[in-house]
């Protein structure tokens, strides 16, 4: 069974890694996030592939939710010293990787093989692909202004006023080497629970990805980021409430319209009528065991 | 007394320290060679003007001789699991001067203002100019092929028999801002007992660097960096051999004719017949005491 995720970072990468204990990891492709990325002091960073890096070859910091496990902080304090601006943490391990893609990146090699490359030299099972190998920027239209999407997010902690959100590139960039193709041949799509928002609209507002996904003969399946009636973690019920939605699954199957063909619902949420078949489940993914069950539980939704 | 010193990394690093120690550290100003600065993992090295920073904010590793003290190297361990090169070493702390150097020098910053924001940052008294913000690669000619410098002084460790250095865009290289004033205004010009061929001949190769130093009012006096007939450390030895050259403070008094007008010899060496003045002490420089004794006695020749 061919698996297609369409993912940002933490949440997403859960749920990637359940389902690489699912079904065999080398039938897994995440698609994932690259609105995100951004230049940071010359350095080529693309935060929601990092984490699916980290978390599928054991390097993750579960605790903190970004960055390695046992990192180290010498070059944040040398950087602070010397005046540098210090408001986005990078991690003196972490700094291998956006050495490396910069460099790479400056002598024309695409992301997409730079990445491959990255998560061969770690034997990372599941195919990992940027969503594209244009620039795609995020950002945010505020009460504060249009801010850059890590400025907004990690600067200012997704405190501004959201009115509206762009992708700045999106309607001309291509899919990266290797999504159509995955896209086509896979048996079941998924898209992660991760913000609809933030993390997956970009993916959609790439033109040729979009409409594959709506020429996919597999069916496309979204778990739901909401549970018991809010997000789990992170901005996205303030996002919605700000953006002049209702805070529920049915809103996020709304907006998923013409895209998704099922929803799975965390079962603690209340009844809904949903436009899209709809499964239940414990979509907690604390554990191990909470990713694969949740994984499980979204790949019966394509036999049914 | 305003004192002017042209210096490479390590050793020259050591009389700077003395000499700051010697007269009031506001009135030294170090013009550096920057020949071995190169490009690495697209980060922009300066490995002398860093030695200088280093060691004047005392932070340097005395023992190791290159790099800071308490460094870590999480940055180098990570790199080396992605399959970077890992020839030269990058401690953690260090990389923040590289990456804000190389961000600094993409939005168009010149080097030397770039160095005198790392020694603000630092509190350091002298004054660090790099000799030029035009680029001069030092290339060695050697049995292996040309190698550019720190392919032969790190990855090769000097070992390739070399028959002859260049300093590629040294002619076109216009002396860094400062630098031809502070040798029009110096009381004294110190060369420090660096490397003549490596770390010294790249300054003399910029034409108006050259130039300033014969036109200079002041005395120009080198330190030699030959002691009991052969060189302290590094391949100066070996590289004189190579070069048909006798291993002598006279020899290397030979090869400065025309810039210097005097040289401190040290007290082991053999008598010589020198073209230029000379006085005589103890030149090694282990402690700090030894290297304002080496400075004081530098300076007293400018009295003579």
């Amino acid at each position: 069974m061919k698996v297609v995720v369409l993912t940002g970072g933490v949440g997403g990468a859960k749920l990637v890694l359940g389902l690489c204990h699912a079904v065999p990891a080398t039938d897994v492709t995440a698609i994932v996030n690259t609105g995100d990325d951004f230049v940071h002091l010359g350095l080529a960073i693309s935060p929601d592939i990092d984490t699916l890096l980290y978390t599928l070859s054991g390097k993750a910091n579960a605790a903190q939710g970004w960055g390695r496990e046992g990192e180290s902080w010498g070059f944040m304090a040398a950087l602070r010293e010397l005046g540098g601006a210090d408001w986005f943490q990078l991690g003196d391990g972490d700094l291998a990787l956006h050495v490396l893609r910069t460099a790479a990146l400056a002598r024309g090699e695409p992301l997409s093989r730079i990445v491959a490359g990255f998560a061969r030299s770690w034997g990372i099972g599941p195919t990992i692909l940027p969503m594209s190998d244009d620039p795609v920027a995020t950002e945010i239209v505020s009460d504060e202004g249009v801010l850059p999407f890590q400025h907004y997010f990690v600067a200012r902690r997704c405190e501004p006023r959201v009115s509206a959100i762009r992708f700045v590139g999106a309607e001309q960039a291509r899919p990266a080497p290797g999504v159509l193709d995955a896209i086509a041949a896979a048996d079941v799509i998924l898209i992660a629970p991760s913000n609809p928002f933030l993390s997956v609209d970009p993916l959609l507002a790439v033109p040729a990805l979009r409409q594959a996904l709506v020429d996919a003969r597999a069916p496309v399946i979204a778990v739901s980021p909401i549970v018991g009636g809010t997000a789990v973690k992170g901005p996205t019920a303030k996002l919605m409430g700000e953006l002049g939605l209702e805070v529920s699954a049915a809103s996020v199957a709304r907006h998923y319209a013409g895209v998704i063909d099922a929803m799975l619902l965390d079962e603690r949420d209340p009844p809904a009528d949903l436009p899209v078949r709809t499964a239940r489940a414990d979509t907690l993914m604390h554990s191990l065991d909470d990713r694969i069950r949740v994984a499980r539980a979204a790949l019966a939704m394509a036999g049914a």
